[in-house]
């Protein structure tokens, strides 16, 4: 009946004492402090090292305290047993907040406001109104879908790319390979929220970046990524600023995270840096829904949002 | 059945072009080039000089270019014919978008990351749900509904406060001089759209601002202003940032446009400065509203949005 907590980075000590507070009657250990891993039938990671999963003899469900899982996929070991991911209704509510503030920020030019406040310019520029702004959405499940819909609420003209084919009222919905290009087309603002998967992996590079279109007020194109780092290419969002191609970017995740303080990203006038925070669960509401679901598990009931391993998600 | 054009500060030229090219059959004069005011039978308004418009023996009906017309309702001699105020559904979704980015950049600490982008600091803050957050928007017409509507979209706790009782589903409404400490002690961020009236000058002082909520993720009280500068006393939004009570401000208006060189505001850490373009209308759009509605008078049907000049709007 024990719960291993595999945390790395992020106030394992917490975690510990949340679980206890919400389960007094479970024994909680805590990785790497846990010596002895038999008996423990549930892993509850974030950022779990490689290898470790499979050390466990009696595992029977694991949890990521994550939305993505794709850190969790690349442990070569990782034990043949349900793999659970968050879908907190809170976390994407935040998301939505994010995207929606980040693609105002491009529309109404706040970056070009800020400057002419610096210059105590009182200085007006041309601004259209939203539908005639193509916000175009990569990724549409829960997260893509409820943005897709505030979006469309303020009244940008929205489209969705997605994988495979989905239907939302007031969306252009797009999908596949064969979408790909005229989604790209009428996208002014590109929102990423894709998985990342190995087919998405490094998708976001100079030749998907040149598809966007630029006849826009602001000058050219804008990337939004709150999905993964690992979907983007640096080297090439830096070189599409710097052709023009791109007018701006908004990035919340990175290949590498913290950022290094060397990247040109910290300083580039045209980058808005956010330190992986478009959205974050409360811990409180992980920890109840994850045992939530050790109860429906243990009485017999489906587990729920697990990962389908084929799909990566 | 001539258009006499009163336009200051605003493109004079274009809103000849435009409306001949609307309404190629009708004489359009432009004060001050124009000296014969025989035969006008309509203004269309944007900042006129006092006097003008009693100096025009056959006018019936004045438009004003802006949603506000405080400006032309300081004309001691204005005459006593319609004055028609703009309402623009573009308008309306221009002002909304504004008011849902300020209202999110304050909530979820944008200039905090900003700082930190600037500092190559990746760091985190207290983030808590919209629903943590009480928003109030004073004035509760055509933009303070729709701004309260999408609010509520994105899960923030909106409340509202106006002259006269309303009912909006979603939305805690005061109203009244009884209403407003209660409307201010649950409000974390202040959204101002009121219309600027005799009652509301001066409203947002260092008193109504002491009394918003300063318990919160943001070490204070909000004020956002997008209704009118004449609304706000500005010597004590600086008081209240400096003694703690206001930890932001997002000002798109002020006492005086453009807003002088000199003013603190434009420097201050804690203040975001935009030049008064929250809401611009679409000209064209405008253009076709005031030849729609002089067709309307002519026909012998009743004018839209007459401002009621006991009200001020």
């Amino acid at each position: 009946m024990s719960i291993l907590l595999a945390v790395q980075d992020w106030d394992s000590a917490g975690w510990v004492a949340r679980f206890k507070r919400n389960a007094p009657d479970r024994e909680i250990r805590l990785w790497p402090d846990a010596t002895d891993y038999r008996g423990v039938r549930y892993a509850v990671c974030w950022k779990p090292p490689q290898g470790l999963l499979a050390k466990l003899p009696d595992l029977e469900v694991m949890f990521s305290l994550g939305a993505g899982v794709d850190a969790m996929m690349h442990d070569p070991e990782l034990p043949d047993v349900p793999l659970v991911r968050i879908v907190d209704p809170s976390l994407t509510g935040r998301m939505t907040e994010w995207v929606v503030l980040q693609v105002l920020m491009h529309h109404r030019r706040q970056r070009v406001h800020d400057a002419h406040q610096r210059d105590k310019l009182w200085g007006r520029v041309p601004q259209p109104a939203a539908d005639a702004v193509g916000v175009g959405i990569m990724g549409l499940g829960v997260l893509g879908r409820d943005a897709a819909e505030k979006l469309i609420g303020l009244g940008f003209d929205v489209a969705g790319w997605s994988r495979t084919p989905k239907d939302i009222a007031g969306v252009t919905c797009f999908h596949g390979e064969d979408g790909l290009r005229p989604f790209l087309a009428r996208t002014d603002i590109l929102v990423v929220l894709l998985p990342l998967t190995p087919d998405t992996q490094a998708m976001i590079d100079f030749d998907l970046l040149g598809g966007l279109r630029t006849d826009n007020h602001m000058g050219g194109a804008v990337l939004i990524n709150a999905g993964r780092g690992g979907l983007q290419v640096e080297a090439d969002i830096l070189r599409a600023l710097a052709e023009g191609n791109l007018s701006g970017a908004t990035l919340d995740v990175f290949v590498e995270e913290p950022l290094p303080p060397e990247s040109p990203f910290w300083t580039h006038p045209k980058v808005t840096v956010t330190p992986h925070v478009a959205a974050e669960s409360d811990p409180d509401y992980l920890c109840t829904y994850i045992l939530r679901q050790i109860e429906n598990f243990e009485a017999g009931r489906p587990l729920e949002n697990v990962v389908d391993r084929s799909l990566g998600y």
